[in-house]
């Protein structure tokens, strides 16, 4: 590279994620037009209109929560300690709690209600190194109150310093207006909602809820199908409970991720390796759930399925906002290596979001979405709880300073 | 009262932690020469030199992580990484992992060096609300490192706002000098170290091991017995792999604390209840080593024993920094209600440090070490994970901002 970069990283240990870690020591990486221009030894670097001396730290490719219900409005406490007092789920049902309640916080809420509350969780996981976040629908069940969302979600990239992807999950819990009428409500998310959302450019992905509580294989089909027509890739919330095979459908519609899948088989893993179909984690329900199924990572990984590992943030099952955590949770609580969470929160995380040509591992000609880390080796990022050892990040090529 | 204030705290609600949150809303509270001077309705409040809105913000007690090994050297993140891998416990061992890594790696620190590597974490600690800390010796196991490990835990008090408590540890692992002679190890400690180091003004408290793979019965007994004779409360290692009726020793010799205690039975409940020796709860320990045995909360509920909640920040074992984290934990893994987590985390965790005359409640003449918190209700402290609403803390009447 003959041209001038604009900004030159130099005295950086480099996790690239290619091919695992792939770790380069003593490295410099440039940035030009927002992107990674060049990497390599600090002689051979071009020239560069501004030097940033990292001090020996490590750099990786900014961190991708890629599922997560971020956006929306209360908190759900107040049953959690309900619950932990002894009362019973029909106790907390009477008193309305359950994911209505947040429907309807959600549903009283305005765009600016939905930031107020929405960016201070986002701002966390930025904290922790997080350039791009997935943020999904879900909790409005009705246009007006979907389409909020969507906006406060394509808002929080324009409020922060973040790269958010859209997803539309209207199939995520039927509203009371519909009980009784799920069908009803099925279609008229496909025939009115989603390409009504889609058509403002809101929308970047579809899922659904595939689960005996949720809705059903034929139900979850016909919002692929509708997706389908709309020209927009599915993911879909699959084998969380109970297996359903919507891993194997989703996979059959060539959909970017599975996500749960606690009671995934074979058949579905099959056919997601098939497929290329990522195997989005989300340990952090899991934990917080006292569940003891755990996905099948073994037959995963020998099926080279790629992992993925985010957040799933969400105020009923995960109230979670932190990636970090996420990652040392898959480690610990399914054996995953500190390698494969470091890839799942980067390079399978894009994946999982069909950004993977343009973010999630350090490559010549991607955007420079960067974080630095004030650690001994890559595994650190998983191996302590609670600690926060970002010292930077690089959004396309801007950087931040990160308190620690 | 009459006298002016030094400072009036007004627009906050309170969770005084007497008897449960012992809530308060809408209230003010006043401190005069670094104590808590007066809390009442705003009206009534007395006049004060300076006066701090909160803004309607919570403010609780400072919180207590009452068992930390913070200060060590090393960490032991390249160990758990190779298990992750495969590595068998013996691959392990012979490639130099385990506790001796820390001992080697502690013993090779000065005091600088230690606190180099650990102000970090402490201040990871003290970011979410921590006021007071117990830190331990433990891998020097030879009279210059423990010295150095307790001068180091001293100089955290000096350099960090944080009032800092030091337990003497030398009975942790028997160091490799002394292998087949623990009996010699132990008359060492009792005889020659402890003395010397109590002598210097480094040792709060005493405490050991008592495990088949560390110390026994016999020999934790004449820890004790040392302990007594120096003026020295005592505490304990007790029940964690096994039960070696270690939580009814530490009791008889009125301990302050019986810490861990997977493995604890009725009758060291029944004599902790009866000693008022505190239930040290480590939830931190028992996720990171995938435990299956989880203490008897609700024996000790029963039983009226107090509980408290720590991190047991240590490299092994526990690599914590959240003691809010902690705080989860103990309510999603074994059921504390959010209450009594947060009473784990003030109250009961002064207590089991002795302090509980001084710290741990939101009281009139008490220290004034004091959080404030950007939170609906209490509650949220538990149940969020990886939030950090900390606003400000308090240390001795010292207000210092902290950055969400
Ligand atoms: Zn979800
Ligand atoms: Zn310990």
């Amino acid at each position: 590279m003959t041209e001038v970069a604009d900004l030159l990283f130099t005295n950086v240990h480099l996790a690239t994620m290619v091919d695992g870690y792939g770790e380069i020591e003593n490295a410099a990486l440039a940035v030009r037009h927002g992107r990674i221009a060049w990497i390599g030894p600090r002689a051979e670097a071009p020239p560069a209109r501004e030097e940033h001396d990292c001090g020996g730290a490590w750099m990786t490719p900014g961190l991708v929560d890629c599922h997560t219900h971020i956006v929306h409005a209360g908190n759900r406490s107040k049953e959690w300690e309900a619950r932990l007092n002894g009362a019973s789920y029909e106790d907390i049902a009477r008193q309305g709690g359950g994911i209505m309640s947040t429907v309807r916080a959600t549903r009283a809420a305005s765009v600016d209600d939905l930031l107020a509350q929405s960016l201070p969780r986002v701002a966390r996981l930025l904290a922790e190194g997080v350039t791009t976040l997935e943020i999904k629908s879900g909790y409005g069940l009705e246009a007006a109150a979907e389409e909020r969302m969507l906006r406060a979600a394509r808002e929080v990239a324009a409020r922060l310093p973040v790269r958010v992807a859209t997803t539309f999950l209207g199939a995520h819990a039927l509203p009371p207006e519909y009980a009784g009428r799920p069908d009803d409500y099925v279609d008229m998310l496909c025939t009115q909602m989603l390409p009504r959302l889609a058509n403002e450019g809101l929308v970047d992905a579809v899922d659904a809820f595939c689960e005996r509580i949720g809705f059903t294989h034929a139900q979850t089909e016909r919002m692929f199908a509708a997706a389908r027509r709309l020209g927009l890739p599915v993911k879909l919330h699959a084998e969380q409970l109970s297996n359903q095979d919507g891993a194997a459908l989703v996979a059959r519609y060539g959909g970017l991720s599975a996500d749960h899948l606690e009671h995934l088989d074979s058949a579905g893993i099959e056919a997601m390796a098939l497929a290329g179909t990522v195997a989005v984690l989300l340990p952090g329900a899991y934990y917080f759930l006292r569940e003891t199924a755990a996905p099948p990572v073994e037959a995963l990984r020998a099926a080279g399925v790629p992992m993925a590992v985010a957040t799933d943030c969400n105020p009923g099952t995960s109230p979670l906002t932190s990636l970090l955590l996420a990652m040392n949770m898959a480690a610990t609580l399914w054996r995953l290596t500190p390698q494969e969470a470091l890839l799942g929160a980067t390079i399978h995380g894009a994946r999982a979001l069909g950004l993977e040509g343009q973010i999630g591992t350090l490559e010549t000609g991607k955007l420079a979405d960067l974080a630095l880390w004030d650690i001994a080796r890559p595994a650190d990022l998983v191996y302590a709880m609670g600690a926060n050892p970002c010292r930077a990040v690089v959004n396309g090529g801007i950087v931040r300073a990160v308190r620690v």
